[in-house]
């Protein structure tokens, strides 16, 4: 199956740069002073350079939640049971959770999917049930799962994306522990120090955070010697990274943006940029969370949030609420009147 | 028709700190990590507070754009020249600007009002004809209107309002030559210092910005020794900063949020809450504009913008890419389950 990701990899197309010349020349004559709208004349081109359309739209955003476990939660690293994990996938099959009611002001569909829950979920629930294993094994003792099992997450997330139609992609996760694996991952990819990278997740105390430094500090001292992303991503884990990765790249197959979220979702943006380095054109910053790791995973990424909002909830959220502002952006691009047509005077 | 305003000045209400606080404890059992929201945490309880409604809603939201022109525009303190404030009135009535874009996408309502602009508008343009006169006369010079027509400016706006059955109020304006008139007014209205305030507008050069500082400090050395507001807006103006003041303070009175967007809109609204101080605790910040002074009044008004996209553009712009973020805050506080609802742990 490895012939996959190469051939992902390789079917990548460039950033149309002649869409992106086109849409910052409609910008300058649209009726408001040149470079009044910042960041948001700045995306609207960003945005005609990734689809290859110089009037993109983004009419379907779909959102796709992935939820697992971790083994490395057994090391204390999060302020919530792991049980959590199971029961947040129950609450977003019945619309409960702060996601759905995202999704539903937003109009963009919610897909969720098990890639990896350590527990058996009720068949009937309204979800993609595709799991790969139950939850990944603790990396501080040994790798996450196989290389077979990586690959498979990210087929699954790149299924999940070709079957929805969607314009946009929001890419989200569930999965408690998994700051921590994404402090690992993040660190094991970028040479980033785990001290810098690690936060308080979802609000474990100072103990559980030296136990969080610690853990990241024994995974990456047992992590083999590659820059092979797949191997570092079947040491480490996890199993709902490694399927927002297979979003983004088939996304980035497909000329739609990625629209990251916090930390971990933006691990997974820097996964699939190693994976396939013509994946991150295709991602964009949605917003800044409190997390100290997403900053320097972002910088690294070179993308600037939309959002600064102290947002740390994950589940896509934050990405779900920048959404109206992307589509914004381009609505202003197509439909606003040129100085010409509104015969309005230019600047003197 | 003074009494107009000590009327409605009195007769805002205060803030519902048991709304709140009802609010604050609905947000903290909510499944999701406490505070995972950040900021839209807050937006939510603040607007709980506002509302006198533990689960407020803002499904009606009304933008009031309001023009005039500025005598002190011949001083050449724009970059762009004074005709365009009845052009760009003529393209927000035919749909072609930002703003029009911008209302449609987010399902509000767009009222234009021209409350001063110094040409004769067409009557059949779909705006309210509400001129109190044909600009404002030149500030440097002598008074920039009389007592009489800001308090008119102020009453169209408060009317405008009332009419709309909106439940939250975006203030926008249109103006050339607004900025340098809201930097003098809100160097009158403060004590801060003009040369702190100003900035380049829609784009003026340095020789255009070194004439905008001179006019500002002639302006205010022969404004009358005074801290009566009214008094200080009758010596500089502007028509459409008293109007949005207007809205400001009959949206008070009615205890809808009044969301203001950049420079000048918060200049309306640090004007508003100089007219009756309770008037304050309901603004809400937008966004934060690159024009300086825009900053030292959010500080000065305890105000926290919810975007920072450089935006410059006015016309109530980044105000209205603002109001799905309000409204989503508001969502997730009355629709998201909570932990004893959907069956969650809570921390350990």
């Amino acid at each position: 199956m490895t012939f996959l990701l190469s051939d992902i990899a390789a079917s990548i197309p460039a950033f149309d740069v002649h869409a992106a010349r086109q849409a910052r020349e409609r910008q300058d004559r649209l009726t408001k002073p040149q470079g009044s709208l910042g960041q948001l004349e700045a995306l609207s081109i960003q945005l005609a350079g990734i689809t290859g359309n110089p009037l993109p739209r983004t009419d379907r955003p779909g959102i796709f939640v992935f939820a697992a476990d971790h083994g490395v939660a057994a090391r204390g690293v999060s302020a919530y049971p792991a049980e959590v994990t199971a029961q947040m996938v129950l609450n977003y099959a019945r619309g409960g959770a702060v996601i759905n009611v995202l999704a539903k002001q937003i109009g963009a569909e919610l897909t969720v999917a098990d890639v990896g829950v350590s527990s058996a979920l009720p068949d009937d629930l309204i979800i993609h049930h595709r799991k790969v294993r139950l939850g990944t094994a603790d990396w501080t003792e040994g790798p996450a799962m196989t290389r077979e099992e990586a690959l498979r997450a990210i087929q699954i997330g790149a299924e999940i994306f070709e079957a929805s139609g969607a314009d946009l992609a929001v890419i989200g996760e569930m999965g408690i522990g998994n700051t921590t694996t994404a402090a690992a991952l993040s660190a094991a990819l970028t040479g980033l120090a785990p001290a810098e990278l690690i936060g308080r997740g979802t609000g474990v105390d100072d103990a559980g955070l030296a136990r969080k430094l610690a853990a990241i500090e024994t995974g990456l001292a047992r992590l083999p010697k590659t820059s092979d992303p797949l191997e570092i991503l079947s040491a480490i884990g996890g199993l709902e990274i490694a399927a927002m990765a297979g979003v983004a790249l088939a996304a980035a197959r497909r000329r739609v943006p990625v629209l990251l979220d916090g930390f971990i979702s933006t691990t997974a943006g820097l996964l699939a940029a190693a994976i396939a380095p013509a994946a991150r054109e295709y991602l964009l910053a949605s917003h800044r969370s409190p997390e100290p790791g997403h900053t320097l995973l972002l910088r690294r990424l070179e993308l600037t949030p939309l959002l600064d909002l102290g947002m740390r909830l994950g589940e896509g959220s934050g990405a779900a609420l920048a959404v109206p502002l992307i589509q914004s952006a381009l609505a202003v691009l197509r439909d606003v009147a040129t100085f010409e047509q509104a015969g309005v005077s230019d600047r003197e």
